[in-house]
């Protein structure tokens, strides 16, 4: 099979064209179907090129010198989309020119132009922004909303579950995902009525459809418990994701940093992690944000995943190889099909975000 | 000064009568005006005070042999107050038997029993639970609410900032410590219309009254910064706050976790880790809950402080001598004067939750 080829934001993030090129160089050299239309500064571009020979032939350039730049309003980005690396790796997969966009630019110009291409699938209200996270476990987990929706109904959660669950099973081969919602406690009765009536549907609709469903609702999940690796979808507003994701990040970086402080506080303490630094490389490979890298924008018609701003040609690599493997899967359909055996029409249908049947359960 | 005793609930908590019993005489250790109020079983608590001299004629015992349990409803902890430890130790305050008490038992019902019995101060619509978390920095971060409302709107934010900086003078010694809101980007437009307005409120009054304000606004902070020890006060809805406290709790034993794997992966990590053992002793320390135990309802005609579940002696002592310095430093009437500075009252009074002057500064 024959793979659509990904657009590259060349110009997009804090590290340059190099490091755009450079993973997708990387990314090519395990999947050599890989293929890219990478767009941007076609002098810059070509220079890239020439260090990655297995680029030859995979790759075309579109050619435009203007950049989104990082601090730039989403409606300003948006009147130039037609006019910008950014505005037109998403407009070729608008045009069919390509599978999916990749883009290291800033997030919120991204999904506003990625909403404005390429429009919400049906079915789905709102597009959420979804990314992954480390855990004990060999697996990632995979957290949305994280900021593309500040708040979110119950009818907004539950699609969140279905498309949350769809990226899991793609990127981590898991037929059931396990999804949980994010509460701040696990007792039925804690939280939103948004999340009260979410998680009433999510559970009538495993009792009533537990072959075809494509996810295992498993209730609640606690903050404390997003990186241990039992829950595989966790489903939250964009409000709390961002908080909790950030919290996560600053705090894995607060301990690393007191870790720092301590093994540079004496010689022996130098020496020890001297000793143990095949230990500590294990453990700051696992931390590695390029090793996560890629979040996606789940709920469009169409790809576009968003890799970190400052990561480096392997965590470009990542995004790129998370983009192939959502397109080889058919995201798009999949999410499609999970919706309609969910009932999540009927929800739609309701209207108020309550969800039907949510009384008897009460 | 004479200070007025702690009223303890020896019976609440994981870990029984004996830790909190050494807890309060470890804390007299270090002020031997310490005097305490053991709410509990005599027979067990006399038991525990034989190990403690330093106790003696410096504590009275309020027999009772009933305990609210951990997994309690409030609704029914509310009912039992008159005949358990923990009623009887927050009573003891509303009588005037104790100035400030300390429970190491379940949340919910210590919030619950202690709103009914001491009732909320003027000028405070909702109290607030307030925590200390370690930083890069010597002193800890005060964040708040933890959980005692899911929601919170632009006069309950304000309200929290006034209580959290009195809380962070009073155990940090700031004269005017930096309060900021947290928020999912630290730009004007960013967030919920309540945070909006909140904000818009604290730097008018800042801007009025930078002589007399008791604290410094310094805008929004995003989550990732808690830590970093450059904000004193982090406000936010109770929701937000549990998730914000319980990913940090959750990451940093995610981080610690996976160093431990990573120091027993192989003999040279074990080396290693031996060897530089001080160092990672030090990041325990300063990791350690004990070290910053003690959250306390903010908001009430009282102190009462929340001791964790699981706190060892030197945790439970960190909790009592909270207690002693927020009774000594007279948090509630502080808290009283800082309102009227802030002119919450005048936000009160609109009570719409909008900040008078708001618009004209849009």
């Amino acid at each position: 099979m024959s793979l659509p080829r990904i657009a590259v934001d060349a110009m997009g993030g804090d590290e340059g064209v190099r490091v755009m090129v450079e993973g997708a160089a990387l990314a090519r050299r395990s999947h050599d179907k890989f293929k890219f239309l990478l767009v941007g500064d076609q002098a810059r571009i070509e220079a890239a090129l020439e260090d990655h020979p297995n680029m030859r032939g995979a790759s075309e350039i579109l050619h435009c010198d203007d950049v989104i730049s990082g601090d730039e309003q989403p409606t300003r980005a948006i009147r130039r989309a037609k006019t910008t690396s950014m505005g037109l790796a998403v407009n070729a997969v608008k045009e069919g020119a390509a599978g999916a966009a990749v883009s290291a630019g800033n997030t919120g110009a991204l999904m506003a132009i990625s909403k404005i291409a390429l429009r919400t699938m049906p079915g789905i209200d709102r597009p959420a922004l979804a990314a992954l996270m480390p855990t004990l476990e060999p697996h990632d987990v995979v957290m949305l909303d994280l900021g593309a929706n500040t708040e979110a109904d119950a009818r907004n959660l539950l699609q969140f579950a279905v498309m949350g669950a769809a990226y899991s099973r793609i990127v981590n081969g898991f037929e059931k995902p396990v999804v949980r919602l994010l509460n701040i406690g696990t007792e039925e009765i804690k939280g939103t009525d948004a999340l009260r009536d979410a998680a009433a549907h999510l559970t009538a609709a495993s009792a009533k459809n537990e072959g075809g469903l494509a996810l295992q609702f498993d209730g609640f999940v606690e903050s404390d418990k997003i990186n241990r690796g039992e829950t595989h979808v966790v489903v939250t507003d964009g409000f709390s994701g961002n908080i909790a994701l950030k919290a996560i990040e600053g705090s894995a970086r607060f301990v690393t940093d007191l870790l720092k402080q301590a093994f540079t506080s004496s010689l022996r303490s130098k020496i020890g992690f001297l000793v143990s630094r095949p230990a500590t490389e294990l453990l700051r490979h696992h931390l590695d944000p390029n090793n996560h890298n890629g979040a996606v924008f789940l709920g469009l018609n169409g790809v576009v995943v968003k890799s970190h701003g400052s990561a480096n040609a392997k965590g470009v690599a990542h995004a790129v190889t998370v983009a192939a493997r959502l397109l080889e899967d058919k995201l798009t359909e999949r999410i499609a099909h999970d919706l309609n055996e969910l009932g999540a029409a009927a929800l739609k249908e309701n209207g108020n975000g309550t969800a039907p049947g949510s009384e008897a359960l009460a």
